[in-house]
Protein backbone atom coordinates (compact mmCIF):
# COMPACT_ATOMS: atom_id res chain seq x y z
CA UNK A 1 0.00 0.00 0.00
CA UNK A 2 1.62 3.28 -0.83
CA UNK A 3 0.82 5.25 2.13
CA UNK A 4 1.83 8.60 0.21
CA UNK A 5 -1.89 8.37 -1.44
CA UNK A 6 -4.29 7.91 1.33
CA UNK A 7 -5.77 10.78 2.49
CA UNK A 8 -5.03 12.12 6.22
CA UNK A 9 -7.96 10.58 8.08
CA UNK A 10 -7.32 6.94 6.33
CA UNK A 11 -4.17 6.77 7.20
CA UNK A 12 -4.88 7.89 11.09
CA UNK A 13 -7.59 5.02 11.19
CA UNK A 14 -5.11 3.01 9.74
CA UNK A 15 -2.82 3.80 13.12
CA UNK A 16 -5.57 3.88 15.35
CA UNK A 17 -6.25 0.16 14.90
CA UNK A 18 -2.47 -0.89 14.85
CA UNK A 19 -1.36 -1.39 10.98
CA UNK A 20 0.88 0.97 11.30
CA UNK A 21 3.21 1.49 14.13
CA UNK A 22 6.20 3.45 12.44
CA UNK A 23 7.91 6.68 11.23
CA UNK A 24 5.47 9.15 9.26
CA UNK A 25 7.59 10.83 7.07
CA UNK A 26 6.26 11.08 3.29
CA UNK A 27 2.97 9.36 3.96
CA UNK A 28 -0.23 11.56 2.39
CA UNK A 29 1.64 13.63 0.17
CA UNK A 30 1.29 17.42 1.01
CA UNK A 31 -0.75 17.56 4.25
CA UNK A 32 1.30 18.95 7.48
CA UNK A 33 2.21 16.42 10.22
CA UNK A 34 2.78 17.32 13.39
CA UNK A 35 4.55 16.65 16.85
CA UNK A 36 3.09 16.34 20.18
CA UNK A 37 3.20 17.62 23.94
CA UNK A 38 1.28 16.61 26.35
CA UNK A 39 1.07 18.13 29.93
CA UNK A 40 -1.54 18.03 32.93
CA UNK A 41 -3.60 21.45 32.92
CA UNK A 42 -1.59 22.78 35.73
CA UNK A 43 1.35 23.12 33.61
CA UNK A 44 -0.87 24.37 30.43
CA UNK A 45 -0.34 27.87 30.96
CA UNK A 46 3.06 27.93 31.31
CA UNK A 47 3.34 26.14 28.37
CA UNK A 48 1.29 28.00 26.41
CA UNK A 49 2.93 31.24 27.20
CA UNK A 50 6.38 29.78 26.79
CA UNK A 51 5.16 29.02 22.80
CA UNK A 52 3.96 32.50 23.01
CA UNK A 53 7.33 33.88 23.87
CA UNK A 54 9.20 31.32 21.51
CA UNK A 55 6.79 30.91 18.04
CA UNK A 56 10.04 29.67 16.19
CA UNK A 57 11.13 26.84 17.89
CA UNK A 58 7.66 26.14 19.37
CA UNK A 59 5.03 26.95 16.40
CA UNK A 60 1.71 25.69 17.99
CA UNK A 61 -0.64 24.70 15.32
CA UNK A 62 -3.36 24.09 17.72
CA UNK A 63 -4.13 23.57 21.65
CA UNK A 64 -7.32 20.79 22.25
CA UNK A 65 -9.36 21.20 25.13
CA UNK A 66 -8.57 20.20 28.82
CA UNK A 67 -9.28 16.57 28.87
CA UNK A 68 -10.76 16.32 25.36
CA UNK A 69 -9.08 13.76 22.94
CA UNK A 70 -10.06 15.55 19.62
CA UNK A 71 -9.05 18.54 18.01
CA UNK A 72 -11.67 21.18 16.31
CA UNK A 73 -9.40 22.91 13.45
CA UNK A 74 -6.50 20.84 12.25
CA UNK A 75 -8.32 17.04 12.22
CA UNK A 76 -11.93 15.84 12.22
CA UNK A 77 -12.68 12.26 13.51
CA UNK A 78 -9.46 12.26 15.37
CA UNK A 79 -8.51 10.39 18.88
CA UNK A 80 -5.41 12.09 19.89
CA UNK A 81 -4.72 8.93 22.79
CA UNK A 82 -4.72 6.47 19.64
CA UNK A 83 -3.85 8.17 16.12
CA UNK A 84 0.07 9.02 16.42
CA UNK A 85 2.14 5.70 15.78
CA UNK A 86 4.38 5.94 18.87
CA UNK A 87 4.09 7.40 22.47
CA UNK A 88 6.56 8.18 24.85
CA UNK A 89 5.92 8.52 29.04
CA UNK A 90 8.11 10.49 30.82
CA UNK A 91 7.80 10.78 34.40
CA UNK A 92 9.95 13.26 36.61
CA UNK A 93 11.61 13.77 32.77
CA UNK A 94 12.70 10.24 32.64
CA UNK A 95 11.07 8.09 30.22
CA UNK A 96 8.68 5.18 31.44
CA UNK A 97 7.43 3.95 28.68
CA UNK A 98 6.36 3.63 24.95
CA UNK A 99 3.15 3.46 23.27
CA UNK A 100 1.08 2.54 20.67
CA UNK A 101 -2.09 3.50 22.10
CA UNK A 102 -2.13 6.25 25.54
CA UNK A 103 -6.16 5.58 26.11
CA UNK A 104 -5.27 4.04 29.21
CA UNK A 105 -3.22 6.52 30.78
CA UNK A 106 -5.40 9.15 29.65
CA UNK A 107 -6.50 11.79 32.56
CA UNK A 108 -9.12 14.49 32.95
CA UNK A 109 -6.71 17.10 32.92
CA UNK A 110 -3.99 16.59 30.46
CA UNK A 111 -3.78 19.22 27.23
CA UNK A 112 -2.65 18.41 24.39
CA UNK A 113 -0.58 20.71 21.76
CA UNK A 114 -0.11 20.00 18.55
CA UNK A 115 3.12 21.74 17.48
CA UNK A 116 4.48 22.10 13.70
CA UNK A 117 7.17 20.37 12.58
CA UNK A 118 9.76 20.66 9.45
CA UNK A 119 8.54 18.28 7.28
CA UNK A 120 6.34 20.48 6.08
CA UNK A 121 8.65 23.40 4.82
CA UNK A 122 11.28 20.70 3.47
CA UNK A 123 8.05 19.76 0.72
CA UNK A 124 8.81 23.13 -0.08
CA UNK A 125 12.67 23.18 -0.44
CA UNK A 126 12.22 19.97 -2.18
CA UNK A 127 9.38 21.08 -4.51
CA UNK A 128 11.71 24.12 -5.60
CA UNK A 129 14.60 21.93 -6.20
CA UNK A 130 16.94 22.69 -3.32
CA UNK A 131 18.29 19.50 -1.75
CA UNK A 132 18.02 18.59 1.75
CA UNK A 133 21.07 16.53 2.75
CA UNK A 134 19.73 14.67 5.56
CA UNK A 135 16.44 13.08 3.49
CA UNK A 136 19.28 12.33 0.15
CA UNK A 137 21.55 10.40 2.62
CA UNK A 138 18.67 8.22 4.26
CA UNK A 139 19.18 9.69 7.99
CA UNK A 140 17.69 11.67 10.98
CA UNK A 141 18.50 15.79 10.59
CA UNK A 142 20.88 16.60 12.95
CA UNK A 143 20.46 18.71 15.49
CA UNK A 144 22.36 20.67 18.08
CA UNK A 145 21.74 22.70 21.51
CA UNK A 146 22.75 26.05 20.90
CA UNK A 147 23.93 28.64 23.39
CA UNK A 148 20.60 30.63 22.50
CA UNK A 149 18.28 31.23 25.36
CA UNK A 150 14.79 30.58 24.76
CA UNK A 151 12.73 33.48 26.49
CA UNK A 152 11.73 31.65 29.91
CA UNK A 153 7.93 31.34 30.47
CA UNK A 154 6.99 30.15 34.41
CA UNK A 155 8.55 26.87 34.71
CA UNK A 156 9.80 26.66 31.28
CA UNK A 157 13.30 27.47 30.76
CA UNK A 158 16.47 26.53 28.45
CA UNK A 159 18.64 26.61 25.49
CA UNK A 160 17.49 26.48 21.93
CA UNK A 161 17.84 23.31 19.88
CA UNK A 162 18.10 23.36 15.97
CA UNK A 163 18.07 21.70 12.62
CA UNK A 164 20.52 21.73 10.48
CA UNK A 165 21.07 21.74 6.25
CA UNK A 166 24.02 22.43 4.51
CA UNK A 167 23.01 24.16 1.48
CA UNK A 168 24.60 26.09 -1.38
CA UNK A 169 25.33 29.68 -1.49
CA UNK A 170 23.00 30.06 -4.36
CA UNK A 171 19.96 27.91 -2.44
CA UNK A 172 20.21 30.08 0.32
CA UNK A 173 18.30 32.76 -0.29
CA UNK A 174 15.50 30.88 -1.38
CA UNK A 175 15.51 29.04 1.38
CA UNK A 176 15.16 31.67 3.69
CA UNK A 177 12.46 33.36 1.72
CA UNK A 178 10.72 29.49 1.46
CA UNK A 179 10.81 28.47 4.74
CA UNK A 180 10.41 32.45 6.40
CA UNK A 181 7.05 32.35 4.44
CA UNK A 182 5.85 29.86 6.99
CA UNK A 183 6.25 31.09 9.92
CA UNK A 184 4.06 27.98 11.75
CA UNK A 185 6.24 25.33 10.81
CA UNK A 186 9.61 27.20 12.46
CA UNK A 187 9.77 29.83 9.80
CA UNK A 188 12.89 30.93 8.52
CA UNK A 189 16.28 30.00 9.98
CA UNK A 190 17.85 31.30 13.03
CA UNK A 191 21.31 31.18 11.67
CA UNK A 192 23.86 30.63 8.49
CA UNK A 193 27.22 30.27 8.73
CA UNK A 194 29.60 29.31 12.13
CA UNK A 195 28.26 26.98 14.18
CA UNK A 196 30.84 28.23 17.23
CA UNK A 197 28.71 31.62 16.90
CA UNK A 198 25.89 29.50 18.87
CA UNK A 199 27.96 27.27 20.94
CA UNK A 200 27.85 23.76 18.47
CA UNK A 201 32.16 23.29 18.94
CA UNK A 202 31.34 19.87 16.43
CA UNK A 203 28.84 20.04 13.39
CA UNK A 204 29.70 16.50 12.86
CA UNK A 205 29.07 15.59 16.45
CA UNK A 206 24.77 16.47 16.63
CA UNK A 207 23.31 15.88 19.73
CA UNK A 208 19.96 14.38 18.25
CA UNK A 209 19.75 12.51 15.16
CA UNK A 210 22.44 12.24 12.75
CA UNK A 211 25.28 13.92 11.31
CA UNK A 212 25.20 14.57 7.27
CA UNK A 213 27.48 15.33 4.46
CA UNK A 214 28.99 18.67 4.24
CA UNK A 215 30.12 19.44 0.93
CA UNK A 216 32.91 21.98 -0.01
CA UNK A 217 31.32 25.01 -0.88
CA UNK A 218 27.96 24.88 1.32
CA UNK A 219 27.44 26.32 4.25
CA UNK A 220 25.50 25.07 7.32
CA UNK A 221 22.35 26.86 7.99
CA UNK A 222 20.31 26.31 11.09
CA UNK A 223 16.33 26.53 11.86
CA UNK A 224 14.68 26.39 15.25
CA UNK A 225 13.70 22.71 15.98
CA UNK A 226 10.90 21.56 17.77
CA UNK A 227 12.71 19.44 20.09
CA UNK A 228 13.40 22.75 21.95
CA UNK A 229 9.68 22.79 23.70
CA UNK A 230 10.46 19.16 24.64
CA UNK A 231 13.48 19.49 25.51
CA UNK A 232 12.64 22.38 27.67
CA UNK A 233 9.97 20.46 29.38
CA UNK A 234 12.25 17.53 30.40
CA UNK A 235 14.37 19.97 32.12
CA UNK A 236 11.45 21.31 34.30
CA UNK A 237 10.79 17.63 35.03
CA UNK A 238 7.30 17.61 35.25
CA UNK A 239 4.77 14.98 37.25
CA UNK A 240 4.44 13.33 33.72
CA UNK A 241 4.56 14.33 29.77
CA UNK A 242 3.42 12.62 26.62
CA UNK A 243 4.84 13.17 23.49
CA UNK A 244 5.28 11.60 19.96
CA UNK A 245 8.31 9.35 19.74
CA UNK A 246 10.39 10.88 16.87
CA UNK A 247 9.02 10.33 13.53
CA UNK A 248 6.00 9.34 14.94
CA UNK A 249 3.96 12.15 13.64
CA UNK A 250 0.04 12.90 13.67
CA UNK A 251 -1.02 13.64 10.27
CA UNK A 252 -3.20 16.44 9.72
CA UNK A 253 -6.33 17.37 7.90
CA UNK A 254 -4.45 20.75 6.54
CA UNK A 255 -2.07 20.96 3.60
CA UNK A 256 1.14 22.61 4.39
CA UNK A 257 0.29 25.09 1.36
CA UNK A 258 -2.43 25.93 3.83
CA UNK A 259 0.03 27.25 6.41
CA UNK A 260 1.67 29.77 4.80
CA UNK A 261 -1.58 32.20 5.14
CA UNK B 1 6.85 69.71 20.93
CA UNK B 2 6.82 67.57 18.11
CA UNK B 3 5.87 64.30 19.34
CA UNK B 4 6.67 61.95 16.34
CA UNK B 5 10.67 62.78 16.65
CA UNK B 6 10.60 61.93 20.13
CA UNK B 7 11.62 58.21 21.10
CA UNK B 8 9.14 55.41 22.79
CA UNK B 9 11.08 55.87 26.11
CA UNK B 10 10.82 59.31 26.15
CA UNK B 11 7.66 59.21 25.75
CA UNK B 12 6.28 56.81 27.88
CA UNK B 13 7.88 58.85 30.64
CA UNK B 14 6.04 62.06 29.42
CA UNK B 15 3.03 59.58 29.86
CA UNK B 16 3.95 58.55 32.87
CA UNK B 17 4.21 62.12 34.85
CA UNK B 18 0.63 63.08 33.00
CA UNK B 19 2.32 65.50 30.54
CA UNK B 20 0.91 63.77 27.90
CA UNK B 21 -2.93 62.00 28.54
CA UNK B 22 -4.64 62.11 24.89
CA UNK B 23 -4.53 59.78 21.75
CA UNK B 24 -0.92 58.57 20.59
CA UNK B 25 -1.37 58.65 16.83
CA UNK B 26 1.51 59.56 15.11
CA UNK B 27 3.49 60.07 17.91
CA UNK B 28 7.74 58.47 17.90
CA UNK B 29 7.01 57.62 13.86
CA UNK B 30 8.33 54.29 13.29
CA UNK B 31 8.05 52.47 16.16
CA UNK B 32 4.40 50.13 17.20
CA UNK B 33 2.13 50.92 19.13
CA UNK B 34 -0.55 48.30 21.14
CA UNK B 35 -3.61 47.34 22.57
CA UNK B 36 -3.94 46.56 26.32
CA UNK B 37 -5.62 43.72 27.97
CA UNK B 38 -5.72 43.10 31.74
CA UNK B 39 -7.39 40.18 33.53
CA UNK B 40 -6.92 38.22 36.34
CA UNK B 41 -4.63 35.00 36.78
CA UNK B 42 -7.97 32.51 36.53
CA UNK B 43 -8.55 34.22 33.25
CA UNK B 44 -5.45 34.23 31.84
CA UNK B 45 -5.30 30.70 30.03
CA UNK B 46 -8.61 30.76 28.21
CA UNK B 47 -7.58 34.33 27.32
CA UNK B 48 -4.39 33.27 25.91
CA UNK B 49 -6.15 29.70 24.23
CA UNK B 50 -8.50 32.20 22.75
CA UNK B 51 -5.44 34.58 21.12
CA UNK B 52 -4.00 31.39 20.16
CA UNK B 53 -7.04 30.11 18.07
CA UNK B 54 -7.69 33.76 16.85
CA UNK B 55 -4.08 35.69 16.14
CA UNK B 56 -5.51 37.66 13.09
CA UNK B 57 -7.74 39.41 15.32
CA UNK B 58 -5.66 38.95 18.40
CA UNK B 59 -2.09 39.41 17.50
CA UNK B 60 -0.27 39.09 21.20
CA UNK B 61 2.69 40.53 20.86
CA UNK B 62 3.75 40.00 24.58
CA UNK B 63 2.18 38.76 27.83
CA UNK B 64 3.41 40.50 30.89
CA UNK B 65 4.34 37.57 34.06
CA UNK B 66 1.36 37.38 36.63
CA UNK B 67 1.43 40.21 38.78
CA UNK B 68 4.31 42.37 36.63
CA UNK B 69 3.76 45.83 35.46
CA UNK B 70 6.69 45.33 33.63
CA UNK B 71 7.49 44.07 29.77
CA UNK B 72 10.95 41.66 28.69
CA UNK B 73 11.05 42.16 25.19
CA UNK B 74 8.88 45.12 23.53
CA UNK B 75 9.90 48.07 25.74
CA UNK B 76 12.42 48.68 28.36
CA UNK B 77 12.00 50.84 31.50
CA UNK B 78 8.29 50.27 31.22
CA UNK B 79 5.00 50.78 33.78
CA UNK B 80 2.08 48.99 32.38
CA UNK B 81 0.28 51.05 35.13
CA UNK B 82 0.65 54.19 34.13
CA UNK B 83 2.61 54.55 30.24
CA UNK B 84 -0.78 53.87 28.79
CA UNK B 85 -2.34 58.11 28.33
CA UNK B 86 -5.79 56.61 29.30
CA UNK B 87 -7.32 53.04 30.40
CA UNK B 88 -11.06 51.80 31.39
CA UNK B 89 -11.72 49.25 33.94
CA UNK B 90 -14.91 47.11 33.36
CA UNK B 91 -16.21 45.16 35.96
CA UNK B 92 -18.70 42.69 35.07
CA UNK B 93 -18.68 44.00 31.37
CA UNK B 94 -19.59 47.90 32.86
CA UNK B 95 -17.78 50.37 32.65
CA UNK B 96 -16.46 51.56 35.59
CA UNK B 97 -14.37 54.56 34.73
CA UNK B 98 -11.47 56.06 33.03
CA UNK B 99 -8.43 56.71 34.37
CA UNK B 100 -4.98 58.26 33.45
CA UNK B 101 -2.82 56.09 36.03
CA UNK B 102 -3.99 52.48 37.49
CA UNK B 103 -1.10 52.07 40.53
CA UNK B 104 -3.85 52.02 42.70
CA UNK B 105 -5.99 49.24 41.35
CA UNK B 106 -2.86 46.92 40.81
CA UNK B 107 -3.38 43.41 42.01
CA UNK B 108 -0.74 40.44 42.40
CA UNK B 109 -2.65 38.40 40.36
CA UNK B 110 -3.10 41.05 37.29
CA UNK B 111 -2.01 39.47 33.81
CA UNK B 112 -1.23 42.20 31.31
CA UNK B 113 -1.58 41.20 27.51
CA UNK B 114 0.06 43.60 24.75
CA UNK B 115 -1.79 43.13 21.52
CA UNK B 116 -0.50 44.51 18.01
CA UNK B 117 -2.23 47.33 16.51
CA UNK B 118 -2.89 48.43 13.02
CA UNK B 119 -1.23 51.46 13.44
CA UNK B 120 1.63 49.73 12.18
CA UNK B 121 0.38 48.60 8.85
CA UNK B 122 -0.90 51.73 8.44
CA UNK B 123 2.27 53.33 8.17
CA UNK B 124 3.70 50.72 5.59
CA UNK B 125 0.50 51.15 3.35
CA UNK B 126 0.91 55.31 3.85
CA UNK B 127 4.54 54.37 2.86
CA UNK B 128 3.27 52.31 -0.30
CA UNK B 129 1.29 55.51 -1.28
CA UNK B 130 -1.85 53.88 -0.72
CA UNK B 131 -4.31 55.74 0.60
CA UNK B 132 -5.80 55.64 4.11
CA UNK B 133 -9.25 57.31 4.36
CA UNK B 134 -10.07 57.85 7.77
CA UNK B 135 -6.37 59.40 7.97
CA UNK B 136 -7.17 61.49 4.97
CA UNK B 137 -10.57 62.38 6.69
CA UNK B 138 -9.53 62.86 10.23
CA UNK B 139 -11.64 60.38 11.83
CA UNK B 140 -11.79 57.47 13.50
CA UNK B 141 -11.29 53.78 11.33
CA UNK B 142 -14.94 52.55 10.75
CA UNK B 143 -15.22 48.66 12.82
CA UNK B 144 -18.21 46.40 12.07
CA UNK B 145 -19.05 43.42 14.00
CA UNK B 146 -19.72 40.50 11.65
CA UNK B 147 -21.37 37.14 11.64
CA UNK B 148 -17.97 35.80 11.54
CA UNK B 149 -17.64 33.45 14.26
CA UNK B 150 -14.23 33.69 16.59
CA UNK B 151 -12.85 29.90 17.04
CA UNK B 152 -14.12 29.48 21.36
CA UNK B 153 -11.68 29.02 24.16
CA UNK B 154 -13.04 28.22 27.23
CA UNK B 155 -15.29 31.23 28.88
CA UNK B 156 -14.66 33.05 25.48
CA UNK B 157 -16.52 33.41 22.28
CA UNK B 158 -18.27 35.80 20.22
CA UNK B 159 -18.24 37.11 16.73
CA UNK B 160 -15.75 39.01 14.81
CA UNK B 161 -14.79 42.50 14.63
CA UNK B 162 -13.41 44.09 11.37
CA UNK B 163 -12.13 47.42 10.61
CA UNK B 164 -12.69 48.90 7.31
CA UNK B 165 -10.64 50.77 4.46
CA UNK B 166 -11.79 51.71 0.97
CA UNK B 167 -9.64 50.70 -1.93
CA UNK B 168 -9.46 51.48 -5.27
CA UNK B 169 -9.20 47.95 -7.57
CA UNK B 170 -5.43 48.15 -8.37
CA UNK B 171 -4.89 49.22 -4.81
CA UNK B 172 -5.97 46.32 -3.26
CA UNK B 173 -3.20 43.38 -4.33
CA UNK B 174 -0.70 45.88 -2.87
CA UNK B 175 -2.82 46.36 0.30
CA UNK B 176 -3.08 42.16 0.36
CA UNK B 177 0.65 41.63 0.25
CA UNK B 178 1.74 44.18 2.46
CA UNK B 179 -0.70 43.74 5.49
CA UNK B 180 -0.52 40.11 4.57
CA UNK B 181 3.48 40.10 5.25
CA UNK B 182 2.90 41.71 8.68
CA UNK B 183 0.53 38.54 10.90
CA UNK B 184 1.72 40.46 14.36
CA UNK B 185 -0.49 43.38 13.53
CA UNK B 186 -3.57 41.58 12.03
CA UNK B 187 -2.26 40.69 8.93
CA UNK B 188 -4.44 40.22 5.47
CA UNK B 189 -7.87 41.58 4.98
CA UNK B 190 -10.22 38.44 5.99
CA UNK B 191 -12.75 39.96 3.30
CA UNK B 192 -12.98 41.77 -0.02
CA UNK B 193 -15.53 43.45 -1.20
CA UNK B 194 -19.55 42.56 -0.31
CA UNK B 195 -20.24 43.59 2.92
CA UNK B 196 -23.54 41.78 3.51
CA UNK B 197 -21.64 38.70 3.03
CA UNK B 198 -19.94 38.89 6.63
CA UNK B 199 -23.30 40.32 7.81
CA UNK B 200 -22.52 44.13 7.64
CA UNK B 201 -26.50 45.43 6.38
CA UNK B 202 -25.14 48.67 6.30
CA UNK B 203 -22.04 50.15 5.47
CA UNK B 204 -22.37 53.89 6.23
CA UNK B 205 -23.17 52.69 9.94
CA UNK B 206 -20.45 51.17 11.69
CA UNK B 207 -20.70 49.85 15.03
CA UNK B 208 -17.30 51.02 16.49
CA UNK B 209 -15.46 54.52 15.43
CA UNK B 210 -17.14 56.57 12.16
CA UNK B 211 -18.30 56.01 8.65
CA UNK B 212 -15.78 57.31 5.71
CA UNK B 213 -16.31 58.24 2.11
CA UNK B 214 -16.39 55.13 -0.25
CA UNK B 215 -15.51 56.91 -3.46
CA UNK B 216 -16.84 55.65 -6.83
CA UNK B 217 -15.20 52.59 -8.07
CA UNK B 218 -13.59 51.84 -4.48
CA UNK B 219 -13.98 48.46 -2.72
CA UNK B 220 -14.60 48.13 0.19
CA UNK B 221 -11.96 46.21 2.42
CA UNK B 222 -11.90 44.22 5.71
CA UNK B 223 -9.27 43.42 8.20
CA UNK B 224 -9.26 41.54 11.62
CA UNK B 225 -9.47 44.58 14.09
CA UNK B 226 -8.01 44.62 17.99
CA UNK B 227 -11.61 45.74 19.24
CA UNK B 228 -12.55 41.91 18.78
CA UNK B 229 -10.84 40.66 21.88
CA UNK B 230 -12.18 43.60 24.07
CA UNK B 231 -15.60 42.77 22.77
CA UNK B 232 -15.33 38.65 23.39
CA UNK B 233 -14.23 39.77 26.91
CA UNK B 234 -16.88 42.11 27.80
CA UNK B 235 -19.79 39.18 26.31
CA UNK B 236 -18.00 37.27 29.41
CA UNK B 237 -18.60 39.71 32.24
CA UNK B 238 -15.29 38.84 33.88
CA UNK B 239 -15.14 40.26 37.45
CA UNK B 240 -12.68 43.03 36.38
CA UNK B 241 -10.64 43.50 32.67
CA UNK B 242 -8.47 46.84 32.48
CA UNK B 243 -8.40 48.25 28.65
CA UNK B 244 -6.50 51.07 27.36
CA UNK B 245 -8.76 53.68 26.19
CA UNK B 246 -9.15 53.92 22.30
CA UNK B 247 -6.22 55.62 20.30
CA UNK B 248 -4.78 55.77 24.11
CA UNK B 249 -1.84 53.12 23.11
CA UNK B 250 1.31 51.82 24.71
CA UNK B 251 3.99 52.67 22.42
CA UNK B 252 6.84 50.07 22.05
CA UNK B 253 10.60 50.22 21.49
CA UNK B 254 10.32 47.97 18.52
CA UNK B 255 10.07 49.17 15.00
CA UNK B 256 7.07 48.26 12.79
CA UNK B 257 9.76 46.77 10.62
CA UNK B 258 10.80 44.24 12.76
CA UNK B 259 7.39 42.88 13.47
CA UNK B 260 7.67 41.86 9.74
CA UNK B 261 9.73 38.77 10.84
Amino acid sequence: MDYSKVSPRELRHLIRVGEITGPTAGMCAGYAQANLVILPKALAYDFLLFAQRNPKPCPILEVADAGSRELHYMAADCDIAKDFPKYRVYERGELAGEYTDIEALWRDDFVSFIIGCSFSFEADLLAAGIPVRHIEEGRNVPMYVTNIDCRPAGCFAGKMVVSMRPLAGEAIPQAVQITGAMPRVHGAPIHIGDPEAIGIHDINKPDFGDAVTIKPGETPVFWPCGVTPQAVVMQSKPEIVITHAPGHMLVLDVKNLALKY
